[in-house]
């Protein structure tokens, strides 16, 4: 019961980091109100849908879970409140922070839905990543930008697969419950994401060779 | 019978509407015919896939409907021979005419299919503005630009949610049938876009606030 | 049975190919890692997927043939040790010719679906030519390009269009057996893109006209 309290707390979390994270960029973009609501809405439930979508999993998350929708809509109306805050120091280091957690939630949420409906242990890994990433791309191809996540070259992506990774070691080899994996999983996914942000890890960049 | 006649003479030109922002669109960007035939599609075509997609409804409209696929495939095909006259002023203003009903029974079409499939209302005017907007939005991303219903500044989106409000209120509060609420609903949604044009109403743009 | 070894070596050389146009393009734009993955992921598995929840078939293709995300996951990998001799002349032509392979595989396999599928032919030819573009549409938007098949400018959808058609005409007008229908559509889309690269053939350009 404990566990699932602070399953949903970290969800929360994730949902609203992500949320933030569109609505800034829509601002960034000079976008209207409709313009913020549609990219943040998308930020944060794009992954979990087309995750949704794949699996063919009805009804979707944010129909089955309503309240995640009139957060992030009561979230909007307000940000011209908090926004200011948000965006000193302390609060672009809490928004890291909470992304991360949104991250490894989101990667761990789809992981192990994908385990549930019987997926194989590679396509499982792949729907965690998706469900963890999608949000953040499609929030930047709305605002006709190359995708963040593709050109950071600090570990994202790469700390969902690892997270999915350890989610799976330990529920399909080892046999551990659900629960407690999840927890694990996210532990590695949201941690490998927190020191890659505090040590600043580098991706090498693929360069394409030269005739 | 005589109100569904003219809910399905609105859809078509809602639908001709929208296919021809997109054949504009792209011609603007020098597409070839498969560009333009591709992006007339998708603005017309999209936002009610989305639709059938996100609710799992099958089949999609436009195979239940095929006419609708021929019907903008002539049209985008016989282009050349009309697209001079509907560019002159008069053809500009018919079709923001066409755009403000596609708008108006788009939305109404989402929100009562997915009432229909039971979703809450919170849901169903998600779902009616979603598909009154998602064509325009994959037609401006196809395009390379940011969706202009996010930058626009006046009503668009507002006038899909005001009026799959109304279509609310009156078949779930009020009790009326669907089809006399379908008709009210376009009109607010319709009436109310055709205002913001004539009227140039402004949303509010929302800055990011300087630090 | 000798059929089918060919239509899997057509498969397996047109999902490498269309994995190699998604991988050039990303390490075009720099990308890193994660984005030279999705990239390629979504060059080759974007037009299967979209026919696929079009049609609401699961397990998606990549589901039930798990062994193409092995593939392009290896060919990514190891992506840095065989690039160079693959951009030399000889390799340009080898990537076009893989391309027309799977220009054409891909068409018919999305055309022969939806008929079996029961759709009409006029939405199974739509169903094929989509899933032949949709991966390349999908790369060059993540890209934040206008998709090149747009403004190509020489056939390449249109190739999809002819095979698909030969298709249904052999299936559906002339009762000819699916496997062989199949090798005749792919040959029509494929010899004709061949051509229309020898050739340079254009099509024409569709101009706004001027006021």
């Amino acid at each position: 019961m404990k566990l699932t309290a602070l399953l949903i707390a970290i969800e929360v979390g994730g949902t609203v980091a992500f949320a933030m994270s569109g609505l800034i960029e829509a601002m960034r973009k000079r976008m209207d109100v409709v313009g913020v609501f549609s990219v943040a809405f998308v930020a944060a439930f794009g992954g979990g849908t087309v995750r949704d979508l794949l699996l063919d999993r009805r009804p979707l998350f944010w129909v089955e879970h309503e309240a995640y929708l009139w957060l992030v809509f009561a979230m909007v109306i307000t940000a011209p409140w908090w926004l200011k805050a948000v965006l000193k120091d302390a609060g672009v280091r809490l928004m890291e922070w909470a992304d991360a957690f949104g991250l490894g939630l989101f990667a761990i949420s789809g992981t192990s839905i994908a385990v549930a409906a019987g997926m194989s242990p590679g396509v499982s890994v792949l729907m965690g990543t998706t469900t963890a990433i999608v949000g953040g791309v499609a929030r930047d191809v709305l605002c006709n930008e190359v995708p963040k996540v593709y050109q950071d070259h600090r570990p994202y992506a790469l700390c969902a697969v690892a997270g999915s990774l350890a989610y799976i070691g330990l529920v399909v080899v080892l046999g551990l419950g659900s629960e407690l994996a999840s927890l694990a999983g996210i532990a590695v996914a949201t941690g490998s994401r927190l020191l890659a942000v505090a040590f600043d890890w580098q991706l090498p960049g693929w360069r394409l060779p030269q005739k």
